[in-house]
C-alpha cells in the first residue's frame, strides 16, 4: 500500500470537469454513479444526438439532469457549430451556460458535426473572450490533416493550432481536454494562466498495449507511450493550477462494444477519485511517482481545487469526502434499471480506492 | 484500376510462406479457402493447443490438412520449445519438416510456450544449420522486456536479438516473420543471403488508425505508422529476393474478435493474392508506389519464386493462376459447415481482385 497514508484522508467533493452523461436509460444508470466516485460538480460535454447547439436544448437537459441526481451541480456546454454566433454566446452566458466545446470533424464518438476550420469561429471566440466563457477543445487533428497523422500524433500535431489560438484570443480560457501526450503537458505549461488541461484517470494508468485487444480501453484520443503516461502522472501530482481531474468517462452499450466496429471511450464516472488515488499508487509502485509526491495539498488541487478555481465555480453545498483504501471490487458491468443496457467499467473486476461522503 | 495491365496476367501458383490453419471445425473452414487465394504451397505455423513439439504430432497434423486439401503443398514446422533438442531437429528433417518457429514468450495467440531466451537453444540452431532446416522467427521482444516496449516498439527493440543471431549462425537460414516496420526492412536487407522476411497482406493496408476500434484488423505484431507501411509496399516491389508472401492469415471465430479482450489474428486466407493485388493498386492511388513499380517480374517473385527459392521447393503440380481485376467482393463473414464457427474476414464487403486457375 504505497499510499496507505492516504487512507481515511478528508478532502473536499472532488470536481470532474468533463463527463458524458447520454441520455434516457444509459443517463440512468450513469448520473446516479457521479457522486459514489466521490464528484459532486461535473462539467457536461454536449456530443448527443442531435449535439446541444441552443440555449434550450442545455437547460432542458440540465432538468433531466438534475431530476436524475438533485445533489450534483451541472455545468452545461454548446456544441461548437456553425449556428453558434456571437449573439449565442450572449445568450449562453446570461442563461449560466458555462463553456463550449470544440471537436475537430471526425475524430471521435459524435464528432461529425464537428469543426473544419477554426478560422469561421473567431468572432465567436471573441464573443467568448468578452462573456468570459471557457473553450473546451478536443485537441486532435483529424487523419485527413496529413499521410502522417496517426491517433498517435494527432495530438501533438494539433498543439500549433492550439498554442496559436491561445495566442490569438489570449484572453479566452481555454481547456485542452483529457491530454494524453508529455508534449501536450509541456505546450500547456508553456501557456499564461488563461490556459488549462484535463486530465483523466484512465490515461494516467495506460499505454497503446493497454488498448491492443480490449475494446473498454479505447478512446480518443487514445493512450500512447510510457513517457507519455509518466508525464501525465507527474503533471496530476505537480501542483501546477493548470492541470486537473476531467474523468472523460463515456459510457457505451457493451453491444457497441463487443463489435466489429468499436465506439470509443472508456466508462470511469463511479469510480472518477478511487481511480486517480490507484493511478497514482500504480505509478509509485512502477518508480515514476515517489510517495511524497502525493500530497493531500495537491490532491485536493487536483481533484477539486484547480477545477473549481479555473471555471470560477465554488462547492454550491459544500461537501467533503474521505478516501478508503480498501474493500471495494470494481463491478464487472452495470445494467440499466431496465435491463436494456449494459456498460463495462474501466478496470472491472479490479480492488479500487473508494469514497465515502463526510456526514454533514 | 491503377493496375489494369494485371487483369488477365498469367503468374506462377502462389506460396504462401506463412499459414494459421488450426484444427477441427476451423479448420474445415480455412483449409478449402487456400486454393482460392491463389495458394498451392503453404508454410504452416505450429501454434496449436498443445503446440507441435514432435515429429509425430506434425506429421498427424500435416495428414489431417491434406484429407481437407489434397492440392495443397503443407511444408510443416515445430514450435521451438525446451523438448526441442539437437537429436529432435535431425529426425525432424528425415521426416521432412521444414522448419522451426520461434515466439518470444507471451506476445501472440498461444504463445505461452514460447522461448525466454535465445541462448539455450544455440545447441538447437547448430543443429538446424547444419540440417538445412529453416529458423521462422516472430520477432518481437516481450514487454516484460523493458518499461518503454509497447506493440509499436517491439519489433524495432528485437532487432538487435535478430542481427546478432544471424552473426552467430551466419549459415542458419532465418525468416523474420511477419515484418511490419520500416527499421525491420532495413536490418533484413543489411543481413546476407541466408536471413529473408515475410510481409502479410494486411500488412501493406494498414496503419495504427486501422486496428483502433476494430478487432478484425488487430494483430502481432500490430501495423504501426505510414512510414512503415511504405516500407513494406516498397519492399514487396524491390524484386529483392528477402521479400515474400506470408500472410499470417489467423481466423478467430468471431466470438473471440467480439469480445471484451479480443484475439490477435487477421483472416486473409481466402484472398491471399487479390489483397496483395488491392494493398499495391491503393499504394498506387495514394503516391506511395508507381503502376510501373509493379511489373509481373516482381509480383512473381514476391507471391512465388522468393519464397519457393529460400525454402528450397518447387512447386510439385506445377500450376498457374490468372489475376482478375473485378467482380469478387469479400464475404462478411464465413461459417463453417456445422454452423458453429464464424470467421470474420479482412476487408469484409470490400471489393477485390482474385484468381483464377489456369487449366492444364
Amino acid at each position: 500500500m504505497a499510499l496507505e497514508k492516504l487512507d481515511g484522508l478528508e478532502l473536499p467533493a472532488a470536481a470532474d470537469m468533463h463527463v458524458h452523461l447520454r441520455e434516457s436509460a444509459m443517463a440512468e444508470l450513469v448520473v446516479p454513479t457521479i457522486r459514489q466516485g466521490g464528484v459532486n460538480t461535473v462539467y457536461v460535454m454536449p456530443n448527443l444526438v442531435p449535439p446541444i447547439t441552443t440555449v434550450r436544448h442545455a437547460l432542458d437537459y440540465r432538468r433531466q439532469l438534475q431530476e436524475l441526481e438533485p445533489n450534483v451541480t451541472f455545468l452545461m456546454s454548446l456544441y461548437l457549430h456553425s449556428s453558434i454566433t456571437p449573439e449565442v454566446v450572449k445568450d449562453a452566458k446570461g442563461a449560466g451556460i458555462t463553456g463550449i466545446k470544440s471537436y475537430p470533424h471526425g475524430v471521435t464518438t459524435h464528432s461529425d458535426q464537428g469543426v473544419m476550420s477554426y478560422e469561421e469561429f473567431y468572432p465567436v471566440f471573441e464573443a467568448m473572450e468578452r462573456e468570459n466563457m471557457i473553450l473546451n477543445i478536443h485537441g486532435e487533428l483529424p487523419p485527413s490533416a496529413g499521410e502522417d497523422i496517426t491517433v498517435l500524433s494527432a495530438e501533438e500535431a494539433f498543439l500549433p493550432t492550439f498554442l496559436d489560438l491561445h495566442r490569438r484570443f489570449p484572453k479566452l480560457r481555454i481547456i485542452l481536454e483529457h491530454c494524453t501526450s508529455a508534449a501536450a503537458i509541456k505546450a500547456v505549461e508553456s501557456c499564461g494562466p488563461n490556459v488549462a488541461a484535463t486530465i483523466t484517470s484512465h490515461h494516467l494508468f495506460m499505454i497503446v498495449d493497454d488498448w491492443a485487444g480490449d475494446p473498454h480501453c479505447f478512446c480518443k484520443p487514445v493512450a500512447k507511450l510510457p513517457s507519455d503516461r509518466r508525464a501525465l502522472l507527474k503533471a496530476a501530482v505537480s501542483g501546477d493550477p493548470k492541470f486537473f481531474l476531467g474523468t472523460d468517462s463515456a459510457p457505451h452499450p457493451a453491444v457497441s462494444k463487443r463489435a466489429d466496429k468499436y465506439a470509443a471511450g472508456v466508462f470511469t464516472q463511479p469510480h472518477a477519485v478511487g481511480l486517480v488515488i490507484d493511478a497514482l499508487e500504480q505509478g509509485i509502485y512502477t518508480g515514476v511517482l515517489k510517495a511524497h509526491d502525493v500530497t493531500k495539498e495537491k490532491l485536493e488541487g487536483f481533484l477539486s481545487g484547480h477545477g473549481r478555481a479555473f471555471y470560477g465555480v465554488t462547492d454550491e453545498r459544500p461537501e467533503r469526502i474521505v478516501l478508503k483504501k480498501s474493500g471495494v471490487t470494481i463491478a464487472k458491468c452495470l445494467y440499466s434499471d431496465d435491463g436494456t443496457v449494459e456498460v463495462v467499467p474501466f478496470r472491472r473486476d479490479k480492488l479500487t480506492w473508494h469514497v465515502e461522503w463526510q456526514k454533514s
